[in-house]
């Protein structure tokens, strides 16, 4: 079950003036399951996108990166679940580009104009015709209310559906924040898939919302365990409408483009955190946290090697404090000149090692009243520099194993 | 249960002259167990070690460096179980060279000339005390015959132990080797340790003794993924006593030195494949072989990345050729200039993919029918140069989360 989280509820998810969405049951994989979304943008809407760094990117992936390269404003968005449409080779990016030249038909705008979105199984085509005839459904179905909807559509082994939304003021204009996610990724996303799509009605600079959703990012969806093992369709989309009548933010040092920044940030670390805690088999939630080293990479890269170890998961799902994992883990992190001497280790509050080994004052009970409980933080403090880094993951359970050993049969 | 692998018959193991092995039961970490094994080596015996890369290293593996660098030659190991004597900083370093100091005492040699080795639990100080009453035990029982026992003696959570033998002629002498190893890891060695003792009564060179760990460490041990995740007690330790009576290799070009080389290549990718087939949980024994890569680091990255990734592995556990795994885990290696448009993957014999999308010839009973053997291979070929390499890895199972979730209670 998920770690501290329920579906949003409909009315709390805002509509955004400007962005409208539409889903359908196109029976892509499933019957009888929302599984189609369409977005549509006011013209003169901002799109700004980060996308996977994997060499086995998706067919839409790649469309994406050229559609958003285009000088033509992007007007329309479509995602679909069951089939990622990665692995596909040449078919696949013809089916990619037939649902934007079939989406644009309907809306009459250009192809280049839409952004695809895919996410399921690997290796197999896109049931094309299916698709392009939930279109019109998803058309018909445009409301700028249906964030809900939305957020139910593009789920895929998600047991929750993810979505957030914020409310701040710019210029003395009241302006909308809503996210959704998807994902259920716990050191991989599962189906191939973590898809993050969150839209305000601010009026913004293209080169200030690039500039915002390169700090978001860094703070949010990279910095969960999903990150680390990128998989081949990952996406985050940021939409700004410019229909909430502040004046454009272009200046990234203004106090407007801070609160704004701040506002998408905080909606990013919720929608990625509901990821993990959505994990596949997640009973925990775990923050590792990695403090004054030398450089934020070094830092990472200790967070990373404990949020990856099975061993380290595990013995967090048996509340075991078996800190010596975490130890070796640090030790193998790929931080050469590492002194493990001189660093600390803390769960929690607990002092747990130092000077190489167990803490004097640390006694088993202390840790393991903090393993009992379903958030836990993992600090480590490395005594060699200034800088900092935080990833969320969580642990690994028999259920990690069962659902993926089984899901697609 | 291990994958096609049964515990050595006890007269398979063959004596090597110029070595004798002693165990005993001290009650280091349970009862009635024997967790305590002294190897006493003939004086001008050889001996090289390599060691784990873990900035977390333990006590014992700092200080067989220090011994192995110094100009006394080594005449004693002593290896313990039940407690790996890492992460226990100052206190541990001080009761290695204890152990160290004690066994030279009785054997009436240098303390210097002890080479130390502990497994088992990281964080806790080592019980001092029952450890050194246990090496009179350990000295009284020294035979060249005990080396079945002593496979036994250094097992942990390993479920059978692992060793064997081969006899070759050089220089028309009969020349024997005879090796052990312990370990259970799968992604990492459970309890802090793979340890690997293969020895020989070849005479050879401390230089050609040197290069030949060199290459059979590059092909056996670190081509499990024990190694991508190397822990803080690693250690691999070659012996060469002499007493076989043929002219001592120097050369390391000469056909004897190729035919020992290759012989002790031989046995430490059994001993290595036998922690595999050994993996905590492990229904299946997987090799990844990576070919045409541009240099062997590639191959290695690539061949590491699939070794590695728990949906892969969870997906061979349920016998599910779900390949678009495989494909996403190429394409997250690392290797960031691939064409995945023109690599081939194999399951065993069968074509699965190539042109980036699935191979026209595949059909998904041609992977089942692969996936429901006991050992597979799946091989990737880049075509974008000559190098190649191999990783042996297992599955992942709901066992390896019952094992690493319950192993301290």
């Amino acid at each position: 079950m998920p770690v501290n989280l329920v579906a949003p509820e409909a009315q709390s998810l805002l509509a955004v003036p400007g962005l409208k969405l539409g889903i359908a049951k196109a029976r892509i994989r499933k019957p009888d399951r929302k599984d189609m979304l369409v977005m549509l943008l006011a013209e003169g809407s901002r799109v700004a996108g980060v996308f996977t760094k994997n060499r086995f990117c998706a067919a839409p992936v790649t469309l994406c990166k050229e559609h958003l390269a285009q000088p033509d404003g992007i007007r329309a968005l479509v995602v679909n679940t069951g089939n990622a449409n990665a692995g596909t080779g040449d078919q696949g990016m013809q089916n990619a580009r037939a649902t934007c030249d079939a989406l644009a038909d309907l809306l009459q705008i250009k192809p280049a104009q839409v952004l695809p979105f895919s996410t399921g199984v690997i290796l197999e085509q896109l049931p094309i015709d299916r698709l392009i005839a939930g279109l019109p459904q998803c058309v018909a179905d445009l409301q700028e209310s249906h964030w809900f909807d939305a957020a139910e559509a593009i789920m895929t082994t998600d047991i929750v559906s993810k979505g957030t939304s914020r409310q701040i003021t710019l210029d003395g204009k009241q302006v909308t924040i809503t996210g959704i996610s998807k994902g259920s990724g716990m050191i991989h996303p599962n189906m191939a898939t973590m898809l993050g799509y969150i839209a305000t009605d601010a009026a913004i600079s293209q080169a200030a919302l690039q500039a915002l959703i390169d700090h978001a990012v860094n703070r949010s969806f990279n910095c969960i365990t999903v990150d680390g093992d990128t998989s081949t369709n990952d996406s985050l989309i940021l939409v700004a409408t410019g229909k909430a009548g502040n004046s454009e933010i272009t200046d990234t040092t203004s106090a407007d483009y801070l609160t704004l920044r701040d506002a998408m940030t905080d909606v990013a670390v919720e929608l990625a955190q509901a990821i993990v805690r959505d994990g596949e088999g997640a009973t925990k939630f775990m923050t590792i946290q990695v403090e004054a080293g030398r450089d934020e990479d070094e830092c990472r890269q200790v967070a990373y090697a404990i949020a990856h170890s099975p061993l380290i998961k595990t013995a967090f799902f048996a509340s075991d404090p078996n800190l010596g994992r975490i130890l070796a883990a640090i030790g193998y992190a790929g931080v050469d000149d590492l002194d493990v001497n001189s660093m600390q280790l803390y769960l929690g509050d607990v002092l747990v090692a130092e000077h190489g080994g167990r803490a004097v004052s640390y006694v088993e009970e202390l840790g393991a009243a903090v393993m009992k409980e379903s958030e836990i933080t993992v600090r480590v403090v490395l005594n060699r520099g200034q800088a900092s880094a935080t990833v969320w993951t969580c642990d690994f359970s028999y259920d990690y194993v069962r659902i993926n050993a089984d899901y697609r049969s």
